[in-house]
């Protein structure tokens, strides 16, 4: 599979289990990874989930508008690029935010998520 | 120098020398850099710099909103998202951004950029 196909499969599942069963990218993470989310940091796989699992929203759903990825250099990583729309509630303005993961390999065509920044875009 | 600072740095740098003499972004390049500016993607220096060169507006002013990083694992390796507004034109309404740099050590305190990634925020 080719860069863009991974980037773009990895994105769809990522925001599929973010939406549908927030507490399963558990998974998606390991005990070095680490998330900025809105400029709070946090790192490994379960502090990661605990912040992404009581965020203020029981349900919400991602709308990914455009995606780029980019080879990380020699250590076989990928970097992934996203933008989208992000619905936190029925009949609530979906909320415009920026993503960056940096994905790490872990065998044929698997990945996981070493680096994720996450900020909404005001304004 | 923190992390942080050193980011903060390099953003501070990055657009300065943008908006001032954006041929000079030649420096923080090399030959395997890449940059994919609003899904089209460049690689090496020149090929960059003629880009960023050529874009459709000669003055330009970034404003910067966040910055955000993490170091990228262990080659050493920064990672750095940003996120702010650019304005093109005098008077002109300033559209948002958001962009990623993956910064590689070349000595101490000493950074190309081995990976960007820009979009606007559209809407």
């Amino acid at each position: 599979m080719d860069p863009n196909g991974v980037a773009k499969a990895f994105v769809n599942h990522y925001y599929t289990t973010f939406d549908t069963n927030r507490a399963a990218l558990v998974g998606l993470y390991q005990e070095g990874s680490m998330l900025t989310f809105e400029g709070d940091k946090y790192m490994g796989a379960t502090a990661i989930t605990g912040k992404l699992t009581s965020l203020p929203f029981a349900a919400c759903k991602h709308q990914v508008t455009t995606v780029d990825c980019q080879p990380a250099g020699p250590t076989g990583g990928m970097l992934v690029f996203v933008s989208g729309a992000l619905q936190v509630g029925e009949g609530e303005h979906p909320l415009k935010f920026s993503q960056m993961f940096h994905l790490m390999p872990v065998g044929p065509g698997n990945f996981y998520v070493q680096n994720d920044m996450f900020r909404l875009n005001y304004g």
